[in-house]
């Protein structure tokens, strides 16, 4: 950031009065500019025990399968904004969705907010920012071809819910790969 | 937002190639500012079947009661977030946080995330935000005093489930009451 949005001045980092840390300032017209993590919300569906993924067509990580999952929008909830991309990526109605997952990913300033839901009719197609779409058994779910680990960690968990058929409302931390620390 | 912050350039609303949607676009560099909801972070520190409340001392709102919450902050997690507001507004330290209520305020664009939590050794104080904090008692709770509506939702959930001892993580939609909606 380097000009002001509201009157084109020149931004600073600095710590405003009554602050604690750096924040993107304008030097002529005092504004300070927050920079705030974002949510990504998304949909687990699921259809007659098998779950749905899309196989992107966008990058980062063109090619892998991942959930219907993106940036969600001002003015949506959080489960408007989970079958709004599940619609978008997969072209299947999200039904039924309840809450499942709060994901931090703080390295990135990230947070999922993840639905379990039904597809209507079980109709789904692939959407512009899809390959492909496909629902899977759990026996062929493409492990080692998972777009991001926020997905792998709610598929993984799921299956494991799915077996005692309780669904808690779990929270948790994705943290950067050791070997991509700072040190 | 009028200018654009990378290249200091006029900045237009219209609905960039393959986007549904008006987004801030630089006239002259073709960058796309996205605006998103923000994430706000908020304890429910209990204390020997206490309810820590704070009184604001900043607007909006000030005067009125309400949980220690704030915006998240990048770099963070939920739970590093909810704990820090309540050292900043509190000046206590959350233990044993436990994810409690998510909240969609959609007509501000706001996702609410809040934990329960105890207080360290019972200490609290008063931060620059606030203008006293209490324990108080379920039945001397000021709830006509409370600052926003997200707050009387999740301290009536609370005393709900405490009486049950059973507090699962829900989810609900806060939304602008009818006076003020646009017909």
């Amino acid at each position: 950031m380097k000009f002001c949005a509201t009157c084109g001045g020149a931004i600073e980092q600095r710590v405003p009065e009554g602050d604690d840390r750096r924040r993107f300032v304008c030097g002529d017209c005092g504004e300070i500019h927050y920079i705030n993590p974002r949510v990504i919300v998304g949909c687990l569906p699921e259809h007659n025990g098998k779950i749905l993924l899309c196989r992107r067509a966008i990058e980062p990580r063109h090619g892998y399968w991942t959930l219907p999952a993106g940036f969600m929008e001002n003015g949506e909830t959080t489960a408007e904004g989970a079958a709004r991309e599940t619609l978008e990526e997969a072209a299947a109605t999200a039904c039924n969705l309840r809450l499942y997952r709060l994901l931090d990913v703080p390295h990135i300033s990230q947070v999922y907010v993840f639905y379990r839901c039904g597809i209507e009719e079980g109709r789904f197609g692939i959407g512009p920012e899809s390959l492909e779409t496909r629902l899977f058994d759990e026996a062929d779910i493409p492990w080692d071809e998972i777009a991001f680990p926020t997905v792998t960690e709610v598929l993984t968990e799921f299956l494991d819910d799915r077996k005692q058929n309780v669904f808690p409302v779990r929270h948790s931390v994705i943290s950067l790969p050791d070997k991509f620390r700072k040190h």
